[in-house]
């Protein structure tokens, strides 16, 4: 079995919408080397990921042949291979039993990790790529509870026993930036560092905004045109807005005492802490690379490491 | 008193972000010949807005000097002249007593509505041209209730006794139009007819979304995605969503058992009318017109008619 510290055991993809994250891991699940390349799913042109991954990670394959690993968007309909989804509750053991293997037309096999569905009273629900970082964070000892991943698609995942029991997608990123972008509320917007006076006060009134998200986003609005907050805190308070009425929203549906492990860039995982406080709710950071940890759970899973 | 039914006694102006509308108006409040102009304060060039009104409506002054009154977003920050906001409650003496007079570079006498302002716990609430409406509808005989005026920015409003007595704003046509035009939402959107259909399962996702829009919105895509509403449906399944969260809003505000009076473009009104009997509320509708009615109420409250 390749157990060494400096031998490489594994290469994980994580290849999302708007990036690509490659990490060469050894026998224990560390990770070895990293590559990062802008090429999101979205901009490879003519669909030729094989060209991509080749340029990317082409002198990590000279050395020999390693199980390669490839989870996110990279399975969805604008991706390499469309997978389908697996359903909850899931564990690595799941995730290694749905692989689905890919020979490239250099002859590389690749595997991917497939997406998962939920389904609430209102709709489905759908994730490519989360499920492999909850899957690391649970290796890392990280286990149980909840985990929040800020982004266009924040995602709010239940863990229990090692096992993701249930989540839930809020669209806040995504959101955020339409309605700075492409409605009224960006004209009041003053360019700035961040204000943490407006986030604060978005957050108080996200939280208790309840159904009423059409309407208090019109103070976005009215507030600076009527003197009570500067143009220089307009943007943090819409993103606090939003932010507290996820929150608002996760609160009704799961016990407030628990701890949320926080799973994210930096900046904004500094913004949720600062929510999550508000909303009086402990939270704390997830190592970075955590990913890389659930490809090694997964492949171990598999069979792929001995 | 110049009360005769073929004699004009007034002119109404009703100038908003998107259009200009002129009333020629006779001593019984009824329209003798109306003007229509896409040139809302948005599209008026170098803010020359004397040059618009002396292009659309000049004819009618040719024939001696009539009482001039305006009303909407002319009287907004980026309008002709800024006019403070009256405060709630209040009726068609207060709108007369507020009237604010600028005579043109020719020499013509306007008089401008204000707007008017409240405020709820959680920030202010703006309006200018519905007043104008509203008071029209209140003259000929609609007087107490709710009255809700959809568009970009529909507003819901509560009259009793003749007097606007408290009012709120939902952003629902603007978030529609930037969510399917700048968000992932709108991909899978098929143009076509509109799908009652999809209409109808929106409302009634919306009407029990409560505080978790953020997240019932990324059903807009999921649906589709998974194959459980068609293409075609999903531009409806997302107005739906929006008006019938923006129904159920107002339900947690306002008395459940009024008839609702409904303000505006027929095919919007038709979307409301739906909307509301799934949330068992009653609706009828108002005859078009009105604000010419309210400019009519105004000017008589403010003696520019004998």
């Amino acid at each position: 079995m390749n157990s060494g510290a400096s031998e490489p055991a594994l290469i994980g993809l994580d290849w999302g919408t708007s990036s690509l994250r490659a990490f060469l891991i050894n026998g224990r699940g560390e990770v070895l080397d990293k590559m990062f390349s802008p090429e999101g799913i979205m901009s490879v042109s003519d669909r030729n990921f094989e060209a991509v991954f080749d340029k990317l990670i082409g002198h990590w394959l000279s050395a020999g042949e390693l199980p390669i690993l490839a989870s996110g968007m990279i399975t969805s309909r604008n991706g390499w291979v469309e997978t389908p989804y697996e359903h909850l509750p899931l564990d690595a053991d799941t995730l290694a039993r749905a692989l689905v293997t890919h020979k490239t037309e250099c002859g590389v096999e690749l595997r991917f990790v497939t997406g998962v569905t939920t389904e609430d009273e209102s709709g489905p629900d759908v994730m490519r790529g989360e499920e492999t970082q909850i899957i690391g964070a649970s290796a890392l000892g990280m286990s149980d509870g909840v985990f929040v991943m800020p982004g266009t698609h924040s995602k709010w995942i239940s863990v229990s026993n090692g096992r993701i029991e249930d989540y839930s997608t809020y669209m806040t990123g995504e959101i955020y930036a339409a309605l700075k972008g492409h409605t009224i509320l960006g004209t009041l917007i003053e360019d700035g560092p961040f204000s943490e006076e407006g986030f604060d006060l978005g957050v108080a009134a996200g939280l208790t905004s309840k159904s009423h998200l059409l309407h208090d986003l019109f103070h976005v609005r009215t507030l600076p045109l009527m003197g009570k907050i500067e143009g220089s805190m307009v943007a943090d308070y819409l993103s606090g807005m939003l932010i507290g009425s996820e929150i608002s929203a996760e609160m009704d549906n799961r016990a407030a005492e628990e701890t949320i492990t926080i799973i994210g860039r930096n900046d904004l995982a500094d913004r949720y802490e600062i929510a999550l406080a508000a909303a009086g709710l402990q939270s704390r950071r997830a190592p970075d690379d955590i990913v890389a940890m659930g490809h090694f759970s997964i492949a171990r899973s598999a069979g792929l490491l001995s």
